[in-house]
């Protein structure tokens, strides 16, 4: 199982290890991803995920052999991988905590979809995203065109979706799709360091922060504005915001970490 | 009472008026500042408005020591001030004048969604916007999430969301949610002049369009062209196409000012 | 009549032939460019569209004297070409080749419209975009407002909308929405060149994407990875996939084209 997992302080940390293949994923990858990260969503000591790749490459995406096997399947058998992938996406975006993405080397097909699902994305500077699937006469997957969409123009989607060229992660930086650029290497340090950051926040408020990114997505201004109300009577009930206020007025740095699982 | 409002030209200047807290916004401030946008509904001789703050600072947002009372409250203490905020955003949507908001200094919290809810935002390049709630271990309200969620990627978002980090509003500038930067000091004068700017244009039309970019968030396409054709059908029977297209055809400057209130 | 189609290789070029008037377009034009575009439909030998305007400019959009007549017409006289044009725009849209405009010069008014109709633009780098309706008292149509909404942030969409102004197309490009710039009178070779590769590709792939673009402007992520899931299964359904992933397997170029109508 080339699924790795790991705890490192209050930072789960989830490596794809399958450097011989640059981290392809397949029906088992699916699998172990979702069940990799599920592992955060009940424990209060885990703020935070961070998603990697060894050997210096994220994801290359669909293991295509096992593409190549569901060409002429008939339709469950065609269905299986996408739901399977499907699954793990939704497991990426319903988890309590934020996800960070740390990119090396660079991300392609399904790896763009896993990137893109994450709720911040660290990439080394000389990564590159890659919508490869057209060129091998295939369509995207796992999301990719609800992430880009949402964030992008739909001319530069069209682009990137119909050509399946690499793009440098530099010119998803300049978009604000990627968050941080590193020197080479450095992808995982810095998510690491930004998991770890956010893993000494307020927990549950933070959970709701995410909640509000997803459902931002596409509320309208008069659901949101519901969403964000209910979410912020929450917080003014939780002694998150008892800390985090009576801090502020005693001029003194918060400390949320004893509030956790209260 | 902090709000300040005055009438120049055609122009409705509001203005945050409490220095001492950098501007902050509880209750009263809500209500004033609806009461005082909603100066410009009825009023012909209003053709824009214009929201900026005193003694150099945009808004710092919700007043802590209102915010510290409202935690431990029971739920309708707690919605209160949520619902007073909200009602004042929806004023300013609901305006059908332009309203620019006019930035020197910074903009926090609240502040935030005050700025954001407005049509055209104008700041001076050295400040700054936080969305930081997450801080003292609150979760966005105001319109936050909605506003920057249909305007920016959502890893950006997330970023600014989850860090509550202060960003200069060049980034803003840079991903077409600032209109224009001015030097420090000028914010408020470039305001107004655009300010006047519009004041001068077809109000009836300049209605309309305002609908349009408020609608087009969260429209389909089909529902946007009916939005759309609806109110290109109501232009054309306006007074102000009938002067718009002569004054074209006559190679003369159009006068919509004569027509206001018509 | 001022439209001219012809077909290139595998390219439908549809080519807006009025310069006196910088290629403006009324009811007639805009019935034209329907029926040019739709020729695309059912023709397999057709892999791409590419729209242009003859003369070194794209369009100027709703030819002045047209709406001058229109203005105190009745509502059904009034609604006649916006119902047109918004009938050439779903052509645009509905047509299963990606379409592409070449652009020289500028695009103004329903310009506009129809090139953020496209799914690709290319544009010389001195040429400009202005929604120039309100300077002659009018609001947008053709779907103008629909586009700009989905790309781009409500304050610049307000201020290109609500003042008219000419913006340079390298600001577009900034933002995603053109998708590459070229020396002046280099824009339509550059999109021939484009749509030529786009024709070299699995047509019927390529249908799917360009749905799955439109499909995620204001798809929800469960109904967007719905829509993925069964255009994968469809593509891993199609021959292209078996040529696709053989190919790649065989270390050799795949050949799409053998498979079109198939």
């Amino acid at each position: 199982m080339p699924i790795d997992s790991e705890i490192r302080g209050g930072v789960l940390l989830v490596t794809n290890n399958d450097p011989a293949t640059r981290n392809a994923i397949g029906l088992d990858a699916f699998d172990g991803l979702a069940a990799a990260v599920a592992q955060a969503n009940d424990r209060p000591d885990i703020g935070a995920v961070v998603i990697t790749g060894a050997g210096g490459f994220f994801c290359s995406g669909g293991d295509i052999n096992g593409l190549r096997q569901r060409v002429g399947a008939d339709d469950a058998g065609r269905r299986e991988g996408i739901d399977k992938l499907h699954a793990m996406i939704r497991i990426l975006r319903e988890c309590p905590k934020p996800v960070i993405a740390a990119i090396e080397g660079g991300a392609a097909g399904a790896g763009v979809s896993l990137a893109l699902a994450c709720d911040l994305i660290i990439a080394a500077r000389d990564a590159y995203f890659s919508v490869a699937y057209v060129k091998i006469g295939l369509t995207p997957d796992g999301g990719a065109t609800a992430f880009l969409s949402q964030s992008l123009p739909r001319q530069l989607v069209a682009e990137l979706c119909l050509t399946g060229n690499r793009v440098g992660v530099d010119r998803f930086h300049h978009f604000g799709v990627v968050n941080q650029l590193t020197e080479p290497g450095e992808a995982l340090p810095a998510a690491l360091q930004a998991a770890s950051g956010l893993s000494h926040g307020p927990a549950r408020a933070i959970t709701r922060i995410k909640e509000l990114t997803h459902l931002g997505q596409t509320n309208s201004l008069e659901e949101q504005l519901d969403c964000e109300a209910g979410r912020m009577s929450a917080s003014l009930a939780d002694a998150e915001a008892r800390e985090g206020t009576s801090a502020f007025l005693e001029k003194r740095p918060p400390d949320f970490t004893k509030l956790r699982g209260s």
